[in-house]
């Protein structure tokens, strides 16, 4: 069983901050910040590829719910939501989850740098989405 | 008008991968990688907080559909879900949106460090998270 499986079954501690029928939410035991969450479905999936689209409409309506308590009982005023999608992305536990993380003024987290595209490279990217 | 509604409303260009009654996906004009897409609701809202459950699904579900464009037409093997909720956050443009951002092997792009919390830390943001 997965780490978050363990969790969900309670073979693992865990603080839980939300749990539904399919979805759990526990804070991240290394936060970026304090009050770093993350949102996970029950059902064992690795990606967004996997889960159902009931359970993923489950999910995000949890991470909506968590995200306003990082404002109103926190008193955060914005919050990043990132799902790493797959080793590759950064993924490091293969169970879907959506980290939900405060942000404070002046913290330095950068964001990543940005492109142009060449011409006529980004039309050819649309052909093949939509070939 | 905000740049993302005149672009709903066809009064400004852009490469639309996706289109329903709810929802809209368009290439990002600087990608981080060639293929990172946008995925909007129609309806103005500035971030999660303001948008409706069903809305918000209907987003979700763009997401996971464009996400298995990214590995089925363009090759790629993983990606990163970014919803940036408000300008703390790097929220550039006040309309929600979920970046699809496509990775590459070795690419450098970071990810934010992560920190322990202090002693009984975590259940004072647990108390107040649940109060």
């Amino acid at each position: 069983m997965c780490i978050f499986c363990q969790i969900i079954a309670g073979e693992l501690p865990a603080h839980k901050v939300y749990e539904d029928e399919q979805v759990v939410a526990i804070l991240d035991i290394k936060p970026v910040h304090a009050g770093h969450i993350l949102v996970l479905p029950k059902k064992h999936v690795a990606n967004l590829e996997e889960i159902s689209e009931t359970d993923l409409s489950a999910v995000i309506t949890v991470v909506k719910k968590i995200g306003g308590l990082l404002k109103e009982k926190l008193n955060y005023i914005g919050y990043n939501v990132v799902e790493n999608n797959d080793p590759i992305a950064g993924q490091e536990i293969p169970h879907l989850h959506f980290h939900l993380i405060p942000r404070l003024e002046n913290d330095g987290l950068n964001h990543w740098a940005h492109q142009e595209y060449k011409p006529g490279e980004a039309e050819e990217i649309l052909k093949k989405l939509k070939s």
